[in-house]
């Protein structure tokens, strides 16, 4: 048996990993390997693979025993590589500790810079460098991190210690702090450490590698960490890598500095070299947001042959991996280091420009230019912007770092976010700068404003990532979250007082902005033609009136996969139409109401067949229980008890008595499984010949206007094929005797939902007589799992919190239960008619996972609401490539 | 290709068909064949299959072009054979035509007899009887019976010229006509066949014989035998034949006689020569009650001959068949007829006994004796009889036709009986006579009266095999349908009046007797001892009392299914103790709650495990949500609105609108669909542990008295494996702390139900956690359907009604939509634990269609309610023989 290898060392233009080994090494290792391999100078280190993350998680945080001899021999490698020696005293090596999952979940897990220093080593480091206020300030550096991220020592009380430290010397920034000042902070560091663990800090440079190694494993399961992975669908499982990567110092002086930079403009796309850096710092403080840095052009100036040999490997890197990169660098005393490379976020419409572009560059093609966006990125080219052509007062103005517009009341915790997301408020989150911690409120916030950082900030990125507008460095505000108050000049923001933000000029305005709805761009355009190249999947929506119906066209759809006409019963002049035929007492009377309703719908419906042109409409006929459309019974009762006690009025009393006994008889248990769908047309079937009359009168009309028009014609809530038949008989019977009045040809189809859980057991059957299929999967989901839909808001948050459930059922296609339902539905409906169209017309059919389950399972296609059909195309083009391969 | 033969002779001692074709011939048909194939004299004839009548309803009653052809020739062998002409003016052969399913439907369809006469004809038969009287009687009887059958004239209106005539001639009985009156008759009623149908009476016999045909055929179609078919599960594409029989006749005067005869007492089982006869009648006046026979035994003094040579038949016929017989036979002048041979019908009483005494007899053996008695029919005797030691008031006594007892309210017709009992009134249908018209109304009785008819009249035969208790024959009452009353003496009994029948005696009594539970005969613990050798499928029972499951032990239960905790929190010292819990504020505060709970629910498993005596007990954790222990919504809302208006008692409002506060946090929409079941347990896991502390306390205690005892945990509702696990884990911690502290050793099992469509889905994952499955097919049929049980009532009845469902899903398993599932649950849930234990504790676990289903898809038990246990056992025994074949 050979020994299974645990370490992956990356030296010297030399690497064990390969770039394609992600899943391995994690997104950074990865990197860090294929650019070693590719020649690109990188700090010697090495990789602890995932698999040791794995194995951590399942052994009560233990090793593999084979794995310390594997760490020890890379070390010695990385040691050769570097010229120096970990735990050196004469010239040390010092090393950071890093996490790196397969994707990239900045910020949330722990890292440890700098090391292998003790009170030995930091000696040959001021020996080497020159420098004692340098090595000084790192050693502190390292026991505050290594502090509060091995052993559990709060930030704070380090903070507290230099703070003091700062006032005795009357020092006001840290840099103000000498040498001797930096020195004289270790011993109290190290006291403070004594103290708080009842251990004194580790010394011995292995140990030091232990526990840090060690605490980057577990920070897996940190609970930010948690929510960050349920938020963006990472499988717990999948564990992280740890890097073990030579220090390199950006802060050795004015030949030294750090940056991050893009291969194009994350924001916009635009082609052209983009980042930031600054001079004499280390990664963090860019990153933080903590001091402003400088534009990448900057450097240019500043560090000519280090800008050159950047833009040089930026090129190389980006024609390596053939899509926009997102780099960190360290220029050490004049000698740059690559630090990582890795694919760059970036905003939905700089994801379009670079996938349209780099297919005009040819540097891809059009597939993958397709594949290189992410369907539910598309929401946020599609969600409305600020109108800038109305009036607005701007207050402030920070840096556009997420493009797009949000409107609502200002919060200043992430708390308060949720919370009042939760209540179905909408909110900003304001913020003097965003940390991991802040996640669960970003994603609660309709946008996210903050006062400090650039645009790779925490806020940034992450609001990025989300899809979320964010105005970050906004410096003209001051946040005060103790009082729930902001100032921009002489305002005062309150909580909860609205402010809007305009993502793409980083304007702060106060009030409700009027939003308008985006124009696409022609890029845009382009990318979802070539979508919709590759789709086999066709795309229709969900819509009821003309106007849906005509919006939903401008985004692509291509039919109407689910027309419900129970909307149109609660139109104002209706509704009481609609309560007279329930409240009738018998047929006659029903259906002489009826036919009152009748102009009414079939005017909607030639509406509808007139915006679709020619395209199929799916019509379903009428499918909630009657009492819904009658007034509450809770508020009757108290009505009837009010006037009874009260004695006032015994007319009204009456008339609200009667109207209760009404609404009694009506009363459903559980409305959900009750008179509705089908039932209700089995017992009234003047009701849906009513309905099929008016499909039939408006299909005609447009028939002999010379128009094409195939109406589709849907039964809802069928569960035997007995049901079907009895209703198929009368509808035709209906359609065939308008056809022979009208003198015209008309095809049309007669199909059913499913959305029963019977009806997908029994699709043979019902396929027999059944023209089409339209997979009703909220319905099917709330019989599947027995989750009512309106009720579940009780348990199911619980759910997902304890991960019963990984995801909401509602809204990702339950692929284990209710999939197999609907695959059922394919395969048998199909043994009986092959032609058989099936679509999905439950709020799935516009979310992407749940299309490429559609796909996978052979449906014709998916029908969403009209602002989810652009999503839901190129959702359907990823299905059809993903299934390529 | 050969010609399809469509019609079969039986003639002269030969018979083209077999006493086994029943589905080609039909019951009488292949009893006809058999008997002349045996050589036991009976009227010669031919059957026209089934296949021709489905041809029929396929064809638009039509035929197929082989038939007349084929019938010709038949009738041409059975003039042969019985020495007359069809149709012959001077010895004319008459003939029958008669309907014969596969199994029996007494009189659901049509029958013409002395078919053949015209004004020629009837002179020969008047020649060769030299009869006139016989000869016109004959005729007009004819013309009456092909008028209402064949043609449509009401029969009413024959009896409206029958009774002017008869008031002109001053006869007060039919018998007190004369020929000349009798052949006066005919020229009137074939003036009433032209005025109502236009059309002359057809007298050629051959267009009588096409036209008797076809009207037996289409009655296959009316709504009665519908409704019969409907009842009794009988396909409607099976079919009838139709038999043309030589017509022979009981009424050519003190030579010639009818009658009906069992080979066995089809009430008590009593191994004797049973039956009734008329002499000088025809046949129908014995089943139509109208005149009331004589005891076979007095026709052995009347005819000794005919006698002897009926018992030498029937004994052959019941050595034949192994079978108890119902024959009808025919005298006529002298020589005996056999018409029809058939399997009895029999009381459950007298099928336990007549099969275990065929046992004895060397003439079947156990399992033939097991698979002679119908599982459903054991109902008749597990339920309750009269309690005759108490004083009653009997006010009439009739013949005890069908054995049981009936308690309930008086209609006085099929409709009024049908909408009491949609309305859940118990009733008791009194009527002079039953039709076939009534079986609907005698179906929704508890039991029939009659006034007129004997033990083998219509309302004795389908109330027997209803196993409903009957007295027939009643004279002592006089009915008044129309006033809604009867008389009993001086006694006046109004419509809902409450009465009692004693089927065993034929009392009837005034008021609501008392009634007992019944013993079991030596005769049914044999027989169900059989039984229980033959099954494989377990039967278990659903309680929840110590006392239901002593009765259930009794009754033969071999453990509980079902043990719903839930019946337990309602009791009258605990419903306060709950609702407290349910009002707590937080966790510390509901577990200490709970703790007062605990002895309860302890002390009630302790009683069930006693009385189980180390049977295996499954018991359900709390399952309803909580809302069900709590006041009405509706109520509460009226009550504050009540309170409100008048203003009087305010402390009394704050109180009622704080509870009102909590009761609409916890309402549902969809209650079914919610915060239930294992919902519950998650949300609240103190609620299942303080159960699963119950039970292992109780099992403990058992077990410290040395008992055995293996508690089944069942985990409700569950749809996913993540929700099972999570709960198994804290029972599994809870019993194992009480087996610690109680020290001793206890075996256990955690399993779950199998009731949501996404459990059987998923049921290998979930077997992979779970011990043991119990289908529990109600909620799974409220699932799989998408039927609320609590509202379906609305529109159920009418599914039923237009045939789109077969059966009521909820009291036959629906083996296409919920068995699919079902046997999903065992297939899958076996292939991740190959020993896996499934049971199913849905209420069709007492149903015998379903209970087969179970067997056939490899259950290990089934649980019912106590009462219905042995059905169950018999019904495992009949699906084990089933599966043998």
């Amino acid at each position: 048996m050979t020994t299974p290898k645990y370490v992956y060392v990356f030296a010297n233009g030399h690497s064990e990993g390969r770039g394609d080994q992600k899943d391995l090494l994690g997104g950074k290792g990865a990197g860090l390997a294929e650019m070693t391999h590719l020649g690109i100078p990188v700090p010697a280190g090495f990789t602890l693979t995932t698999e040791v993350c794995t194995y951590f998680n399942n052994h009560a945080k233990g090793y593999p025993p084979e794995l310390w001899d594997q760490v020890l021999d890379a070390m010695r490698q990385t040691e050769e590589a570097m010229g120096h020696r970990f735990g050196d005293a004469a010239d040390p090596l010092l090393v950071s500790v890093r996490s790196g999952a397969r994707v990239s979940m900045p910020g949330m897990m722990d890292t440890v810079l700098n090391l292998g220093l003790n009170d030995a080593t930091v000696q040959g480091l001021i020996a080497k460098s020159g420098n004692a206020r340098f090595g000084w300030d790192a050693y502190r550096r390292f026991i505050t991190m290594y502090g509060d991220v091995v052993l559990g020592v709060p930030h704070a009380a380090f903070e507290k210690i230099l703070d003091a430290k700062k006032a005795a010397v009357g020092a006001l920034l840290d840099t103000d702090l000498s040498a001797d000042d930096l020195r004289s902070l270790i011993a109290s560091y190290k006291q403070l450490v004594l103290e708080t663990t009842g251990k004194p800090f580790p010394d011995d440079p292995l140990v030091q590698l232990r526990g840090g190694i060690n605490a980057v494993f577990d920070s897996w399961n940190v609970p930010r960490a948690i929510t960050y992975r349920k938020l963006n669908a990472i499988p717990d499982h999948w564990g992280t890598a740890v890097n073990v990567v030579s220090m390199v110092y950006g802060n050795r002086g004015e030949t030294s500095g750090t940056g991050v930079a893009f291969t194009r403009d994350p924001a916009t796309g635009e082609r052209r070299f983009f980042g930031e850096y600054l001079v004499n710092a280390q990664g963090e403080d860019v990153v933080a947001g903590i001091r402003t840095p400088l534009p990448i052009a900057e450097l240019e100036r500043q560090m000519p042959s280090i800008y050159r040999q950047l833009v040089e490997i930026y090129q190389g890197l980006e024609r390596h991996y053939q899509d926009m990169q997102d780099m960190e660098f360290t220029v050490e005393e004049g000698k740059l280091y690559m630090l990582q490379t890795r694919t760059g976020k970036r905003t939905a419409q700089a994801a379009v420009r670079i996938a349209v572009e780099m297919v005009s560059e040819g540097l891809i093609d059009e597939a993958t230019a397709v594949s290189r966006v992410a369907p539910a990125q598309l929401d946020q080219l599609l969600h409305p912007r600020i109108d800038t052509d109305q009036p607005v007062e701007v207050v402030a103005k920070g840096l556009p770092a997420s493009p797009g517009a949000a409107v609502g009341g200002v919060v200043f915790t992430a708390e308060a976010a949720i919370e009042a997301a939760a209540k179905g408020r909408q909110v900003v989150l304001v913020r003097a700068e965003t940390s991991p911690d802040d996640v669960g409120g970003m994603h609660a916030a309709e946008g996210i404003l903050t006062a400090r950082g650039g645009m790779t900030s925490h806020a940034a990125v992450v609001a990025r990532g989300m899809g979320k507008c964010c105005v970050a460095g906004c410096a003209a505000i001051q946040v005060d979250a103790e009082a729930r108050q902001f100032t921009a000049g002489d305002r005062v923001v309150h909580e909860f007082d609205t402010i809007s933000l305009n993502g793409s000029t980083g304007e702060v305005i106060l009030g409700a902005a009027k939003l308008i709805v985006p124009e696409l761009s022609g890029d845009f355009n382009k990318l979802m033609g070539w979508a919709d190249q590759i789709r086999t999947l066709k795309v229709r929506t969900n819509a009821d009136t003309p106007e849906d119906a005509a919006n939903a066209v401008a985004f692509g759809a291509e039919g109407i996969g689910l027309c419900r006409t129970e909307h149109m019963f609660f139109g104002e002049e209706r509704l009481p139409v609609v309560q007279e035929m329930i409240l009738a007492e018998d047929e006659a009377t029903r259906r002489a109401v009826l036919a009152r309703l009748l102009p009414f719908q079939r005017d909607d419906f030639l509406g509808i067949f007139r915006a679709m042109d020619g395209r199929p409409v799916t019509i379903r006929l009428l499918d909630p229980p009657l009492h819904e459309f009658l007034p509450s019974r809770e508020g009757l009762i108290e009505e009837v008890a009010t006037l009874r006690a009260n004695g006032r009025d015994p007319a009204a009393l009456v008339v609200k008595e009667r109207l209760l006994a009404k609404v009694n008889h009506l009363h459903e248990l559980n409305p959900m499984l009750g008179h509705r769908g089908c039932r209700l047309g089995i017992s009234y079937p003047e009701i849906y010949e009513m309905q099929a009359e008016a499909i039939a009168l408006a299909a005609c009309a447009l028939r002999q206007e010379g128009k094409r028009i195939v109406p589709e014609i849907m039964i809802p809530l069928v569960g035997t094929v007995a049901e079907f038949r009895y209703l198929k008989e009368r509808i035709v019977k209906v359609v065939e005797e308008v056809k022979g009045r009208a003198g015209v040809e008309l095809d049309y189809l007669i199909g059913t939902m499913i959305e029963i859980p019977r009806a997908a057991l029994t699709a043979d059957a019902i396929a027999a007589e059944a023209e089409f299929f339209s997979c009703g999967t909220n319905d099917l989901t709330q019989m599947t799992f027995g989750y009512s839909r309106d009720d579940a808001g009780v348990f199911l948050p619980d759910y997902l919190e304890k991960k019963i459930l990984p995801v909401d059922p509602f809204q990702v296609l339950d692929r284990d239960g209710v999939g197999q339902l609907i695959r059922m539905a394919v395969e048998k409906g199909r043994s009986a008619r092959p032609e058989l169209k099936v679509g999905i017309c439950g709020e799935h059919g516009g979310e992407p996972s749940s299309i490429e389950f559609c796909h996978q399972v052979g449906l014709n296609y998916v029908s969403c609401s009209p602002f989810r059909v652009p999503i839901a195309r190129l959702a359907a083009a990823h299905a059809a490539l993903a299934s390529r391969k």
